[in-house]
């Protein structure tokens, strides 16, 4: 009996969530209102109110849940030795990102990319989400940076460049996937990948004027 | 004495967007009052009302500038021919957008990545603001192809990959560095730039555990 009525419990509390991250992945944060999360979950402001004492406590929970939900992803695609290259790594992750909460869509498709937009404006203001998002960054940094350090000590990439500059720019690849989902709709895993094996494919730079870098400073300088 | 009166409006102007682009990068455009804004400025409501009739016309105005600097910036890296390789066409864009309203700082550094961030969030549930953005997008995105078709018919990089992949790509990584520096605070461009220039070297996969790629996805396939 009580284990139904904890079920019971955690059932409705998910369906709160997940009503209230249409919401916010629909019109943020600050522009969703109870009202608005009551309507989307169809109960009493009473039924809501026994889980959550008001929209701040539902932000950090949807908040919470999706940063750590993310770092899980991020973490779990460093964790096999040796790591797949650059482009399947950030395939990996950027694929179980974009599967959490895949169940949860409204017309312009998931809503995690959105729920992930408006968590990042959000830690501008509360020190609370920054430090939680720094302690994740931080964790997942280490990953990657074993990662790539493994890509050099294999002899697969040049050893001259500092490891996290190179997890730093991995990780921005995904970040910047993430905000383009948000902003410009749903895009497959497939077009980050081909782009990194792309670029990957380029070597060291060729003599010449394409790659002739200091050509390339010297226009720098006549243009600016 | 009228071209004195509108460089005394223009300034005004400029004085106002500037202190609620700093009230806006601190606390996100929704948790800004006007108030915060009558403050920062140092302006009385019936000054800064005469400018703009609330905060919503100084979001847009905000937003819009801070969009089209950032278009800008983007256009511009790629109108060189031939273009610099990768690793400092996407320095050269991201020094620029770094460098825009860069003597508007407050404690945490440049405004600047912060305010980006905020717009990416608004466009969510601001169409008219999507509808800029998505210009700028596909007109930025056709320059960026332009310069990947230049690299692959260089010979510079494999041509099998679709151009726009590349594009794409190139311009994730950007906007995850602006996301990194708005939410982990001010990163060298340079960091950037090794990254890719060490993506870069990784050439063709190389036979072999750490970059065959059927092992990698059997790997995938035991771990799922």
């Amino acid at each position: 009996m009580a284990r139904v009525s904890q079920e019971h419990l955690d059932a409705r509390r998910r369906q709160i969530l997940d009503g209230a991250a249409r919401c916010f992945a629909r019109n943020g944060f600050h522009a969703t209102s109870m009202q608005d999360v009551l309507k989307e979950v169809d109960l009493s402001a009473g039924a809501v109110y026994r889980y959550f004492k008001g929209k701040d406590e539902l932000i950090a929970a949807i908040a919470n849940e999706v940063l750590s939900e993310v770092r899980e992803a991020f973490e779990e695609a460093t964790r096999h030795s040796p790591p797949p290259p650059p482009d399947l790594l950030v395939g990996r992750v950027l694929g179980r990102v974009l599967g959490i909460w895949a169940s949860l869509s409204d017309d312009d498709g998931p809503v995690l990319p959105q729920l992930i937009m408006q968590v990042w404006a959000e830690t501008v203001r509360n020190r609370e989400l920054a430090a939680v998002l720094n302690e994740g960054y931080a964790a997942v940094r280490q990953g990657w940076v074993s990662a790539v350090r493994a890509y050099q000590e294999a002899g697969m990439m040049r050893s001259d460049v500092p490891a996290d500059d190179v997890a730093r720019t991995m990780i921005a690849a995904v970040q910047g996937f993430i905000a383009q989902q948000s902003l410009f709709g749903p895009v497959p895993v497939e077009v980050l990948q081909n782009g990194l094996r792309a670029l990957m494919s380029m070597g060291e730079p060729q003599p010449g004027p394409a790659a002739d870098h200091s050509s390339v400073n010297l226009l720098e300088t006549r243009s600016n």
